[in-house]
Order: C-alpha cells, then structure tokens, then sequence
C-alpha cells in the first residue's frame, strides 16, 4: 500500500471527463486548478489546429500525457481493418503535432466476430502501425477493456491479453494503459502488473471508481472514493512495478457531466489526495 | 462444433425467463409446449409447498432440473454469514423436496469488501454447508458470474475461480454450474471447460445471448441468436467435457418479459434449434 498522494504534481485529467467543456476550457480550468497533465480526446480537437492546442497548453504550463484514442483494428472487410490502420496513422501524426507521448489504443471488436478472429485483427493492426508509432517516437498503450465490452469496444480483455500482444510485437514503443475501471476485479492483476513492470510496457495507469450498482455499461463511472476499487492498493503495485508517471483520471459518466464542472473538478482533486 | 439440436428432450427453462408467470403456469405452459425440464427459481416457490409444486411438475411429465439460487456467503458481520449459511441450509432442504437434484450457487459478494476477503468467506461458506449438501444427495454448483458483477453478486468471476474452489472443497457434490452469458469472452473458456470435464465437475449449462449494445447490466440478456456468443461452439466443449445434461435457458429481460409469453416461448423453442 502506497503512502496518500499530497500533492497534484502527478494528476492528470482527461479532457473527456469534463466533457462539458472545450478543449481551451479544460486547459484553462486545470491549470488553474494546479493540475499538472492533460490528456486530450481526439474529439476535443476537431475543428482545431493540434499544433495550435499543443501551444495552449504549453502556455499554461501542462504536460500532454497523452492522445486518447486510437485502436479499433477488427473490421468485417479489408477496406474497413485497412481504414482503421490509416486512422491510427493519422492519429500518430496528431500525437506528434499535439506534442503527446503516448495514444491509448482502445483495440476493437465487432459484435457476433469470433474474439479469436478480432485478437488476431487486432495484433495485425498492430503490426501495420507500430513502424510508423516508432519512426514518430509515440508510444502505443493497448489498454485491456473490461469484458463486458468484448463485444463492442475491445477483445483484449485482461492485463494478460495485452502482455501476450506486447510479447508478440515486441518494440519499445508498443506497451500497457492500464485502467483500473477494466481489471480491478482480476484475481491475478498484482502478478500481472509484476510482470509489466519486469517487461517495462507499464506506460500509463488510468484512475477512476466501479459503483454499485452501475445503472449504464458506459456512462456511470464513479469519482474516486464512490464506488469498490482498491484504488490506493493498485496505485502501489503499479508504483511497485517501477511507473512513476501521471495518475490519470478519467470519468465517463453523465451524472457528473450533468454537475457544476468547476466544482466536479475540485471534487476530483479531494478525492484524488483521500482516495488514491 | 456440435450438430445442432433437433428436438427437446433436454431443453429445460429456468422460471424466471417467464417470469410473468407463477410456476403452475410455466409448468403447465412448458409441458404443453414439450419442454422437458424445469429450474424453479426460489421466488417462484413463496407460500406455496414444494412438494406440491414437485408433485405439479412430476404431473406434468416434466424433470426438475435444479433450484437456483444459493450462496451469498459473504457478510460484514460473522451474524450475517451465518444467517446465510442457514439459508443455504433451508435451500438444500428445500430442494430435496423438490425433487431438483441440483442447487445453483451464486456466490456473493459486498460492495467495498476485498474481493480475496469475500473470496475466502466463500469457502468458508461453501465447507460449512458442504456436509448438509451431501447427507442430502444435492449437488451444490457454482456459477462464475461475469466480472461486472463482481462488486455485486459473485467475487468468483471466472471457470478457473469455481474450480479453484473445487479443488479446496473436493467433494462429488460440489460443481460448477456453467452459463454462457457470465463465460463467453474468456479466452481460456475451451481449456476450462475441458479441465470440468477432467475434474467431473460439471454439473449444469445455462444458455441466452450478449446482446450489443446492453442497455442494463442484470436484465438485458438476449435470446439465443439475438446476440454474440458462439452457442454451438461453446455447447461443444461442453459436451465433449462428457456433459449430457440438460440446456437449461435462463434469459433475464425486462424487455421479452413485457413480450407475450406464450409467443416468447415459442421463440425460444426456435432459437434453441436453431442458434444452439
């Protein structure tokens, strides 16, 4: 068990989680909230110029832990799995021109494709993009999605899954996001995070909380400290593991969107130094 | 991949697909409509005897396949454990006057509670009502539930939890009750499934269908067909485990329950011939 956090040198907000505001709000928000990271949403730049925001917040003083999301490799044709590795290329040079490090890849599936058939789409998505991730020096993060999206969002479901990708395509700019949203509930997730630190793909640690009972599959996250996650127990295995990046916190949930986001921001920073 | 069904002679239906109906209708109903089996849910048996619900159903021709549910062992307070041990206790009692030779455990859980806590409060659990299971001839099978009810409803989240208790508890009348909504996106599923059948611990197969997207997490499953989950394959492992049970249909849906039910039953005569 790790000692409290006290002090907001290593949160990190995405910018979905307050989603209610634009990119420029968010950025202005945080920053004067002493937020030290951000990680960007790809729809949070639409319309805009990623240079242009990546000066924005190096103006106020962020870091941009990452770009949020890539991924979604399985398609039923060669043009749709095709299509998605130009997107992830794209995405790459987005990262680059937004100054990120990092894109979390949220990996795909297709409902009623055997999940056999999506890993396998998966890891030769991977493949086809990882040269271009390394001659542009971005990190690719499989995150491991919670099974219950199997069908929909990813068929890589397990910490253990990523690591066996991770094995297969071995680079240093492909490694984990690791959410506790998605693993919390794995008997073996201390061993598995053991094992990312030995294998050095622990790239970045994503904090939120599983209410009960959760009345939405997407949208009903809870603030750390409202739901079960052992928040503070798996913040020390990952720190145990060796990551000593930003602590991400990341909230879909149309409850506190529905809320007084400068408040729901400060709400954030309490219960990131109470409950993580 | 198995051929598919061709008639019913081990088709069975859980009362609470119906749930519509009180069980004199669903047993009057299923028989009628040539179903075979029938697994009372414990809700369906309030203020009535069970031996005359048992004679109704020998009546009809119709085998009691099991009683669902027991387990919920975990508890705060050591009162509330035992409270559940006794329960569980009544519930074997009550299915031996049934006639059902098999009680469906769903293992429990409390929100907040470490999952390794309430997994070991699970054993305790299950070795204290083992004994009274045996000296009764009921078989005790526990169901792994999917991850997202973790926090909610079971702690034992995978095949290879249940049979971890299995080997804690070795006894013939402890097993696993294996339901393809809970199950179908773990990778290792055909490697479990075969280590049941080594282990001769499986003891009952539920059928429905994932559904994408699912608009709830408890009461939102689908028809076999409407869904994602491989029915044939997975009823293939399944017998060649040496399972020759009953296919036992157990759809919780807010949605077909508002359906007429007579209709309802019908499809799932359908989709059971033609998606299992």
């Amino acid at each position: 068990m790790s000692a409290p956090l006290n002090d907001f040198s290593r949160l990190c907000i995405h910018t979905i989680t307050t989603k209610p505001w634009n990119v420029e709000e968010a950025i202005s928000h945080y920053a004067a909230a002493g937020v030290k990271g951000i990680t960007v949403w790809r729809q949070a730049l639409e319309g805009r110029s990623s240079r242009a925001v990546q000066k924005t917040i190096a103006d106020h003083g962020l870091t941009t832990v990452s770009l949020c999301r890539g991924g979604f490799f399985p398609g039923t044709t060669a043009e749709a799995r095709q299509d998605a590795i130009d997107d992830n290329r794209r995405c790459i040079d987005q990262a680059v021109e937004l100054g990120a490090p990092l894109i979390v890849l949220v990996c795909g599936a297709v409902p009623g494709m055997p999940l056999t058939e999506a890993r396998g789409q998966i890891q030769d998505g991977l493949a086809a993009v990882l040269p271009h991730a390394a001659a542009a020096r971005i990190k690719l993060a499989i995150e491991p999605l919670h099974p219950m999206y199997a069908s929909s969002r990813s068929a890589v479901n397990t910490v253990a899954q990523a690591r066996a990708l991770c094995h297969a395509l071995p680079s240093p700019w492909l490694g984990i996001a690791l959410d506790v949203y998605h693993v919390w509930w794995d008997e073996s997730l201390e061993e598995e995070i053991k094992a990312c630190g030995r294998e050095k793909t622990l790239f970045a640690f994503h904090l939120c909380d599983w209410r009960t009972p959760t009345l939405d599959l997407l949208n009903d996250r809870g603030l750390m400290g409202e739901g079960c996650i052992p928040l503070r127990q798996i913040r020390g295995w990952v720190e145990q593991a060796g990551f000593s990046g930003f602590n991400e916190v990341e909230i879909f949930s149309e409850r506190l969107w529905a809320s007084d986001q400068a408040q729901f921001l400060e709400a954030i920073k309490t219960a990131y130094l109470h409950h993580c």
